[in-house]
């Protein structure tokens, strides 16, 4: 492992205090964090065990496995029942209030880690986590900047490995091996109990108007009834569009970023809409800056759509995802939602993934998706890279 | 899709009836299911909504998304607060005891499930989903078939794509290659939160010996410290193992199975060691069959390793798994466990992996792993390879 993959202390303790504002403001003493992604959050590393931190000091990491790992908040631990014993032996109080990850660990995992502490009220850290990882440190900016350069790299090579009578499967799996040879991690995690997907998706043809159970944007059937999203099969014929929507997983920060291959000429409303998203995005980066609302970019874009008379065909067809861009870090789906009821602001270290896209029956779909950091002075696009139809 | 994907009616009133009979003799009026693995258990495909099944009758598919499912027994929600309104409507009782899914859903959506239908008592189903899932029907088993025979087709080609030179993970990403083009699905599904893993394992020198943080049966300290498992970008020298042990993903149902390579010679105890690994098989083979307990399977393994000489690399050497065997079907660690600590016997219709393996420090793992299933007669290996070290 190298050095440059380990958050600095100093990153670390930004985050902490940012949760422990939020647990004072709560009046809660204490939260305890068992989930792998908010366990990564707060030390730089995954272990089985819980992460314990107090309103006020350091965390204590209580390790289950790796058995001896070492480290200076390291205290190893059987299970969660050995904690309070600990606790008090280090002289610490033990909570009377304390907050649990209610959206991510089971019901059952809940009454126990309560049970443990057999506290006089428990609370939801989960929304403090989800908020305090919105806005990113300088060193989460600094990986997703790493995993927007592999991202590009990648795109970049795309065109080459494609091949006439590809299915839309087989161009997927030699985009995969792009990524992995790029460092890509394989992996990537998303929020919640229903988003099943596998480094991306590659809608062609018919398919891209598949509606998908999942919360994504846009759908495709899949290839087994077990995971339907994405690639079903479909051929790559002369006149469709192939979308290519692959995860920047190069680092445990994602970058989200879309672009569109053709083969051959498509039809001409396909770029005509295709340019009315590339509109979007300018319209987005010229407009988007701190203090503007999440609702009204939605409601811009909605406008837009509606303008250019190709509603009908904005963010699917059969079904039509309601917002057009999300939060993107160490899960593909943070928060902000670029959506009509959401009542957040633009905040400067947010991370930003904003896809506008039009599916067209028979031909596939269109439009570009783009990372961007909101800084003091506007948006930064993270991943730069040709926006028009790339021709295959 | 094709029709040979989804599972004949039949073969789904079997999962039924066998999740009744325990919702009855647990005096539960019906349960409501909301993972996706379970939804897709219970109805052969994935939908985000839930299946409610009462203790009598045909389930319904109360479904949010995709927009405009259609089938029997689906009907279209928007939020699970709406469903108790429309049972009433279709005259069915509402449960006065009602059992969720108390490991798998959140505290929170626990919470709202139960708050929806204000009943009496609720209770925990998934114990039930785990056990009705322990036992494969004949569709099942047909589908492990699938996976098992591509799954071994994908390793007689594994020597084909190695180079010298190569570090772990570029002979993984190759081998990754070789696996979606012969229709691996990509993702597979663990049961647990902490159990992170990408299309399986490959291990070599040094690094087998690498604690990982999740309870597979050897860890690897991974290429990123957000994904600590597998491979580390270790180069695969003369004198080294390769064990490879990459998940058979090409159903929803899952094979496990691991084969050692080798490029050059490796030192006399390691050969000496696999082959423990194999009469470990063997004797499985052969003392194996229904009424089995797991227990004893993994005491007699125990016993054959403390006999070997080699109980100090047995199952790991700085970290030991305390296991030897594990359940494997749509997730890849499903019951029964082969540990001491096991109640469960041996049951018709069972599939389980056997993974006796093998730890030495600078030189990697070996041993292999296979999955069997369950027969009246005994045990029929479904993973049928070359079991000795592959020369590369």
């Amino acid at each position: 492992m190298l050095k440059s993959q380990y958050p600095p202390q100093e990153d670390l303790k930004i985050r902490w205090s940012k949760i422990q504002k939020m647990l004072k403001s709560a009046e809660a003493d204490a939260c305890l964090i068992a989930s792998s992604v908010n366990i990564y959050y707060m030390t730089g590393q995954i272990f089985t065990g819980f992460v314990y931190l107090p309103q006020e000091g350091n965390p204590l990491y209580f390790v289950q496995r790796p058995f001896h790992l070492k480290g200076e908040n390291v205290v190893c631990i059987r299970k969660p029942e050995d904690i309070p014993a600990l606790l008090t032996a280090m002289h610490r109080q033990l909570p009377s209030v304390l907050f649990l990850e209610a959206d991510q660990i089971s019901y059952n995992e809940f009454l126990r880690l309560k049970n443990v502490f057999n506290p006089k009220s428990v609370g939801n850290v989960t929304p403090f986590l989800r908020k305090a990882r919105m806005i990113k440190t300088s060193w989460e900016i600094e990986q997703m900047r790493i995993s927007a350069k592999q991202h590009i790299e990648v795109y970049q090579s795309i065109s080459s490995v494609f091949r006439e009578g590809m299915k839309d499967f087989e161009f997927q799996y030699e985009i995969e091996r792009l990524m992995r040879k790029s460092g890509s991690l394989g992996v990537f995690r998303t929020f919640g109990n229903n988003m099943d997907i596998f480094m991306g998706s590659l809608l062609t043809g018919k398919n891209a108007e598949s509606p998908s159970p999942f919360d994504f944007a846009l759908g495709g059937a899949g290839l087994n009834p077990c995971l339907p999203i994405g690639a079903s099969g479909e051929s790559i014929r002369k006149g469709q569009s192939v979308m290519i929507d692959m995860v920047g997983n190069y680092t445990a920060y994602l970058t989200d970023m879309t672009r569109v291959y053709a083969y051959g000429d498509l039809p001409d409303f396909a770029y005509k809409a295709h340019h009315v998203s590339i509109r979007m995005h300018e319209c987005f980066m010229k407009e988007g800056k701190p203090g503007v609302a999440c609702a009204d970019i939605y409601n811009r874009t909605m406008q837009m759509a509606e303008e250019s008379g190709f509603s009908a065909n904005f963010m699917g067809t059969v079904q039509q995802a309601k917002f057009v861009g999300h939060g993107v870090g160490l899960e593909i789906n943070e928060p902000p939602v670029l959506m009509g009821r959401s009542k957040d602001v633009l905040e400067v270290g947010m991370t930003i993934a904003y896809e506008p896209k039009f599916v067209f029956p028979e031909v596939g779909a269109v439009g570009i998706e783009n990372t961007f950091l909101v800084t003091e002075s506007g948006l930064e696009k993270l991943t730069l890279f040709e926006e028009e139809i790339i021709r295959l």
